[in-house]
C-alpha cells in the first residue's frame, strides 16, 4: 500500500482479525493461533494458542464485568487483565484484557458478547472538566472480576473510582458505612493504580447490599464532582 | 436519585464532607470519622480518624507549599501526599494529600486555608501546546515540604519542574550555578516521577539564593518553552 | 525579568544551550560543562560533562532512530534513554535522552543532526481520536537503538507500537508471521512500559525481512485503527 492511500481502507474492517467496537474507544480482536515467539513473550501460560484481545482507551471496571459475563457464558478463559494509564488526557485506566480458548468460534464468541456488554456495563463513567467517575456492579463475580478484583467468585461485586481522587475516598467511606460489604482492593495514585488520579475500591457481600453502597458512593460522588463547577458527560448509558 | 435527574445536583455542594476548591482543579474535603475497614487499607497510621483531603488535576509543589503553611498554622499533621500522572493531559502530575487532626473544626480549617493558599503558591504554572512549567518556594519549610522533598526543617525550599523533559534539566542546571543552594530531590521520568515528562529539582539552603536560583530557573525555562513556538498560559498568577 | 512580560520573550530563542526543535514538540539543548551536584544525580556516568538532551512530548522510536544515526555520525555517547508516559494526551510515551562528548560542538552537531533526522524518522506516526501507532526502521542498529531496544549492534532494527493496546498485539503477531525476524523486545502496559496503553515490539534480523515485516504490521495497524471509526491523523511524513 502506498500510505498516501490511506483513505481507501474502508472505516468497516473485514480482517479476520477484527471482532467490533464498543463505547469508550474499545476494540475485540481474536488471534487463531498466535506466533509462537510472540506467544513466548507473552507469559499468558501455554494452554491457548487462540487468544482473544480486548481493549479501551476509558474505563475499566464495566469492560471487566462485561468480560467476566462473557467468560461465564462460553468455553474461554482470562489469561491476563492490564490496566494501562489512559482515558484520553483524564485521569484514570484504561484496559487491555487477554483471554484463550481452544476454539476460535468460542473466543470469538466471548470477545463480540463483551463488546456487547461493555454497552451496557461502561455506562456508568461520568467525565467532567474537573475529574471523572466510575462504577460497576455485578450480582455474581465470574473469573474476570475475581482475577482484577479479587471478588470471591459468586459473590456480588461493586466497584467505584472517583478522580481527583480525594473525591475516591470519600466515595468509599460513605458507600462502605451505608452497608454491609467488605473492601476486596482498595487503590491509590501509588498504590495499585497505574498512577492514576483515583482512589479505587472493589466491595463484595450481598447483592442488595453491594449494590446500595454503589448507589450511595455514586450519589456521594456526583455531588462532589458537580461541586467542582460542571456537569460531567455520559459517554455511556447508566444502568445502576 | 434517578441518574437522569443529574441536573438536579447544585453545583454549590452542601456535603457536610466538603470544603472548596481552588485553581487547577483541586478539592478539598473531610471524614470526621472515617470507616475502619477503609482506615485500615489506607496505611495512613492510626492515630487520626478526622481525615482531611486535598487533591488536584494539575501540579503538586504549589499545592504542597499551601499545604505545608496550612498544618503549620493548625493544630494537624501530614499523613501521605502521593503525585499522580496527570495534569489533563499534558507531562505532568497532579496531587493526592491526606491530613490527619484530633478535631473536625482544625482538619476543615486546615483544607480551607490550603485551598485559599492555593491560589497563590499555585500560580507558578505555565502551560504551553508544548510543554509546561512549575515552580514553588518557600522562606520555611514545614513537614509537609520536608515529607514530599525532604529539605530539612526550616530551611528555605525551591523546586522546579520543566517538561518536556530535556528543559528541565537545563532550568535545574542554570539554577544551581547561579546560587549556593543544595539539591534535596532530583525527578526524571524513570526516577521518582510517576513517569511524568519532566526533569524536576528541589532545593534548599539560605531564602535569598534559594529565591534567585527559582527564579533564573524561570527565566531559563521561558526562554526554552517559548523557543518551541508558542507561549505560555498562566491558570494562576504568579506570585514569584 | 517582571512576569508580566512573557511577551518580550522572543519565540526566536537565543540561549546558548538551544540547539532547535523538530515535530512531534521535540527540543534539543546542550550543556557544556554541568553542574557538579547535578551531574552527580544524574546517575550517567563520570566521562562526559558536556551533555546533549533531547525530548519530545510524543513518540520515541524514530526519535531514538534519528539519535541513532547522529550517535553514529559524531563523537559522542548515548548516556540515557527514558521513557515518559506522554504523548499530549493519548496512550503512549514520550522520551528523554541524554548524550555526552568531549568537545560542546560534536555534542551541538550530533542533537542538530537529531532533530534533523527526527523530522523524518519520526514520521511514521499514526494518531487518531480512537488511538494512535507508531513504526519505525533502520537498517543497521547502532549504539541508541541497541540500548533502547537491545537490538544486536549493526543488524536491521524494526519497531511497532499500536494503541489500544490489542490493536498492537494483533500487528506484532502478523509482522513476526510475515518474515524472518527475532523479537528482541516486548512491552504492554505492564510490561516494560510506562504503563502506557499499547502493545510494542521490536524485531530485528535481515534489512529486506525486518522491513517487510514492518510494513506488514503497518498495514495491520491502520486496517484496526481505521476500523475503529475516524482516520489517523499524520503528523509527520511517511518515509517507509
Amino acid at each position: 500500500m502506498d500510505i498516501h492511500d490511506i483513505h481507501n481502507i474502508s472505516t468497516n474492517c473485514t480482517r479476520t482479525e477484527f471482532v467490533g467496537t464498543a463505547v469508550l474507544d474499545t476494540i475485540g480482536l481474536v488471534i487463531s493461533g498466535v506466533d509462537d515467539s510472540l506467544f513466548k513473550k507473552m507469559n499468558v501460560g501455554t494452554q491457548y494458542h487462540c487468544l482473544g484481545l480486548f481493549s479501551s482507551r476509558t474505563g475499566a471496571a464495566g469492560q471487566i464485568t462485561a468480560i467476566d459475563d462473557a467468560v461465564k457464558a462460553t468455553n474461554t478463559e482470562v489469561l491476563s487483565i492490564e490496566l494501562p494509564r489512559d482515558t484520553k488526557g483524564w485521569g484514570g485506566h484504561g484496559n487491555y484484557i487477554v483471554l484463550g480458548g481452544n476454539d476460535v468460534s468460542d473466543v470469538r464468541h466471548a470477545i463480540s458478547l463483551a463488546l456487547e456488554l461493555t454497552n451496557k456495563y461502561a455506562g456508568e463513567v461520568y467525565i467532567s472538566e474537573s475529574g471523572h467517575l466510575e462504577f460497576a456492579f455485578s450480582a455474581s463475580a465470574g473469573p474476570a472480576i475475581h482475577k482484577a478484583f479479587g471478588t470471591p467468585l459468586g459473590e456480588a461485586f461493586g466497584f467505584m473510582a472517583g478522580s481527583p481522587a480525594a473525591i475516591g475516598l470519600v466515595m468509599a467511606d460513605n458507600a462502605v458505612k451505608s452497608a454491609a460489604v467488605s473492601i476486596t482492593q482498595y487503590m491509590t495514585p501509588n498504590i495499585g493504580t497505574s498512577h492514576s488520579n483515583e482512589v479505587i475500591i472493589a466491595i463484595s457481600g450481598d447483592a442488595s447490599a453491594v449494590k446500595a453502597a454503589v448507589l450511595e458512593g455514586r450519589q456521594t460522588g456526583l455531588e462532589l464532582l458537580i461541586g467542582m463547577g460542571t456537569y460531567p458527560e455520559i459517554p455511556g448509558t447508566p444502568y445502576l
